[in-house]
């Protein structure tokens, strides 16, 4: 868990280099899963980035257009070359499967490319517990930095590989980690998660079936989701972690339940977020007005809200957040920014970068 | 199309055979769909049927149960075997591609099971046609009947082999048949329908993934739908038909745009409705008040209602049913009932056949 | 907590007195509501009973008809009037607000009627309790049975007011209730609830619009829900207990996380589990396969699987419903046929009484 | 309907005006509506306005702030005042009842603001039609022009008082009129049209419940609409138009049949809308691949398809758009952006202007 000081930061300028080099080269492998389009759509509109280097996951099959994004997005999707990655991007996001991430990630991390990588092939710093859920990951001298912005914003500067955060986690930490920090949590922790189906991935299957899904709600993974020791680790406490599909597109909503250090108000809790996040763009909190997924849905927002019980004794959290922005494609963007020192809102709209935002 | 009046029908006894030999057998290849499934459930609580033999449509695989229909069915889906079906079923429903359909109905018939085949491969009347859409059928000496119940009761009766009607054109053909024989109908015909997924079949498929129709609605197979000659041979006049899918589990609703003989009045509709269906008890005409699919999802209804334009020259007809009942399983077991003289509702619940009802 | 063996029940033959009597007449004093038709559709297809008394829950108005039931029920919906249900009717379902059910009802048993009431006015037996969460209701000499028909089978047959469980609790204590008698359950119980709306009723408001529903999950009753205290007077422990809004219509899922006695195996769970519900139609235990609501959508069965952590500490249980039928509608029937000593599966179709199945 | 070339405009620089005096002053009256949100989500991203009047409805109750803006839109929407509007706007977009938008606007136009109304109070040219549909309406000296951008962009430039289109109408004539210009349309034209929930409003009804819409379609306003005279009247032909309600919260696909002069191709079909359309951002034209809602959701986009028969006699079109942005709020700013010489697409995001697109 990161706990460097959030407030200490220095707004760094933009870096000469970067800034002397014009846009910064792009590269996305993966470009056609759901995270994949989503960067795209989201770099198009980037007015310090150039896509030059949009690839499938496999090196077959034909050059491809996206008809969805005509307008938006008007290039074609190569198919996958890691010599090509390599030659024509400075920065490379990987939206792969993870044994490909495992796999490609080192090459060009040693060829000087800046990586970001969606898949979790990278997130675990547990040598054993790496080897159960991420077997092909050889992490040798990487260094991987893990990104959840809002935590990490020093480390993320300097680094030479991010492994961005799993959906769930990015609300399950947000939600929890200055409570840690600040000593509130007392006791177990469970996290029940709901997220809309895009989370299940693009490729067709009977669980992502439309008739599976609709009308219905079903757990998954209990006790056995790679997201848990992913949290766990970020927050150093051992938790239950319940997922969830609900019969929506885009958009996780997470409840939280924690025992509080006895005594713990509501107003305390709220000193305590609004210290965490007031240098935070994306992080929203709403104190006692729960959020809900259509508010974040779309947009690079985490959502946070709470209540504690009369007793003082027992806290509910819920932290909503879009899997395919906040949770995969638009903090990865966010690193992006903040590795090459734009602004950290940079292209992420319809965030519109306001000079009345204290400026980090 | 079937002109025979619906009115000179008589009450026949349950036949003495079927009486005397307690249950009917009843046999279902293609179990585990959407359609066969649905089969399943209905006729568990069918008072004279019993389901010998539940097959799926491949002769390879263990045997499995369903789950889903624990308590409500509980018995095992064998491996596929014609054999089988011949040797331990008086009724049998094929809920299977139409190329097996096409394959295993002639050689049931001709053991002497009474075949119910769901799929379209007996549909189209016309050689040619049926080479175009159903190329694996040969119709030999078999005399398929076209299972629209409300239409064709007579001819059903007496049926060696069944078709039953397509989930669109049983909906397109039970607002339109009445307007046509009454000689209501002057000119083009536009029917659109609306389906939901589970009209789109259980495998898995990109046209199938919850994402791709959540928050979302398709057109398909504009021109060049295999029901649309379905509909016109019944109906005897062309049409055009485009079907459409939208955010939903189950049931189609059609709206269908025509033009009428001058002067004629909604109430005139009314009469010729009223008159076609005095006796189907699973067609309700709702005059100007237009259905909606939830009046008739899980249910074997086919809801019609309708408007005429003020200047008496156009009607808007709307049709819903439920495309897994009334367009598939709950048709073929009304079917089955009539075949053995059964009141038609048996088994069909909710719909309790009630004392003061018409007999037929 | 009823904590009477469910084994020692003997089959009791339906009394003579309704037997003798001819169809058990019912009265439902709203039954426009979402409950209320649920009702009407159910007890239309009950053998033994016949609704002669339905009313809305107000005085005023027109008689109206209920289209969506055409053919099913064809009746007509009379205003209230409570003379006119205590006259005409043997039982009497209350599916109205709770102030109205707290006044109703000790006037209709004092009359001899025998009355199931689906609101909460009479659900919880701590005077102070009761005071805060149903200030309207005044107790008086009435003894009201908790109706959750698996776990209080011997109270039901011979109450005189039956307080039909909420839809929450009914899932919670189904789940919860066998683990605490066996001793099984050490330390906290959190229950996660996700409902779909028509759980919120049938009153339009900003909550119940489609748009603040699609594509959105929202949290609300936290620290607040009046079923907490519900659930906690029969489970004799407390919760925390937080309720969901998911974007469908039917059905609930509940995710309850709880400590358990070290060493818990999920076979002992199984074990305990078999043994409550072996003589229980409507309970279908699925063990390590997790339920999902369509499963149970549009059944009375409440399905509920669980799994435990390896190290034998935690347990995550799943249970699923359909909060109109199991959860309202549904149980109280069953109730009624409890009652009168019917079958307890009498009308609740598709469950149709199977001879091999073990009488109750 | 516009009969001028899109192809003879000539590019205009930015107004000195508008350039020298800093951003665009701009009102919105009815901001908290569906398009009154979607208007301030939109123009808070605008890099040349500045939102300097956000009013509801009414000019009851208190100043509210909206929290699902937050950090997007911070400002707080004040009572309705038509002074403050009329001091403090240079553009006012009304998206209010057509009522107070027939009341309102006149004023606002004679103290020289530029009025932009998303109601259909100025939609219908004709008197007769005007009254029976906007009874409200008086005209007086105004001329309000149609603002169906991509057909009326001259007209739009100088205009005091714009009436945005209808969301219905919107899809229907971008798809239809370049063919009646061209000629080819043949006979009677049908617009089968399929909405999402928004477009019912924000008001809570029986209507607008989810569980009304959960699962279901509904065919409305069948030979009733108002859209229909305001579509028959811009393409000058009568057509037959049936809205219906599908189960999703944003977007509007419309299905189009209408004859064709015979040995019509759908390249030649291809030819006349790419004409039509070549330097129209935001009309996508797909050729035989038929749009989705989801392509277009969320964007101001309307995407058009097409499929002629082989007989070369009859057309169905596609067109699809998001009921708030193309239909209302976008198509609103799009006009604007032309009444300000602005390039059209500006805050239009994620459309990004690029520099190889042809330049209006």
């Amino acid at each position: 868990m990161d706990t460097s000081s959030l407030t200490d930061r220095t707004v760094v300028p933009a870096r000469a280099s970067a800034a002397a080099a014009g846009p910064v080269r792009v590269g996305i492998a993966g470009a056609t899963g759901f995270a994949g389009q989503e960067l795209l759509r989201l770099l198009a509109a980037h007015p310090h980035a150039r896509v030059t280097a949009a690839m499938s996951s496999s090196p077959d099959g034909p050059p491809r257009a996206l008809p969805a994004l005509a307008r938006i997005w008007d290039g074609v999707i190569a198919p996958f070359s890691a010599e090509a990655l390599a030659e024509g991007a400075d920065v490379v996001f990987l939206a792969l499967p993870e044994e490909a991430a495992a796999t490609i990630a080192p090459a060009l991390v040693e060829r000087g490319v800046r990586v970001i990588d969606l898949s979790g092939a990278f997130r675990l710093r547990d040598a054993a517990a790496r080897e159960k859920w991420y077997p092909a990951t050889k992490l040798g001298a990487l260094r991987p930095v893990y990104g959840l912005t809002e935590r990490n914003y020093e480390a993320i500067r300097d680094a030479r590989l991010i492994t961005n955060p799993g959906c769930y986690p990015t609300a399950a930490l947000l939600a929890l980690e200055p409570l840690a920090e600040a000593g509130l949590l007392a006791g177990d922790v469970v996290i029940d998660a709901k997220s809309g189906i895009s989370g299940a991935g693009k490729k067709p299957s009977e669980r992502t079936h439309f008739s599976e899904n609709h009308g219905s709600v079903s757990a998954y993974g209990v006790f056995g989701h790679r997201h848990q020791p992913e949290i766990e680790q970020e927050l150093g406490a051992p938790v239950t972690f319940v997922p969830h599909l609900v019969p929506l597109d885009r958009g996780i909503l997470e409840t939280i339940y924690a025992r509080v250090r006895p005594g713990t108000t509501s107003a305390r809790v709220g000193e305590v977020m609004t210290a965490a996040y007031k240098d935070a763009p994306f992080v929203r909190t709403t104190g006692e007005t729960l959020p809900e997924i259509k508010h974040a849905a779309y947009t690079n927002f985490c959502d946070i809200g709470w209540r504690v019980d009369p007793a003082g004794e027992r806290i509910v959290l819920v932290a909503v957040l879009d899997n395919l922005v906040k949770g995969a494609a638009g903090q990865a963007i966010q690193n992006m920014n903040v590795m090459l020192s734009y602004d950290e809102r940079t292209g992420m709209l319809p965030l519109r970068p306001k000079p009345e935002t204290t400026e980090r």
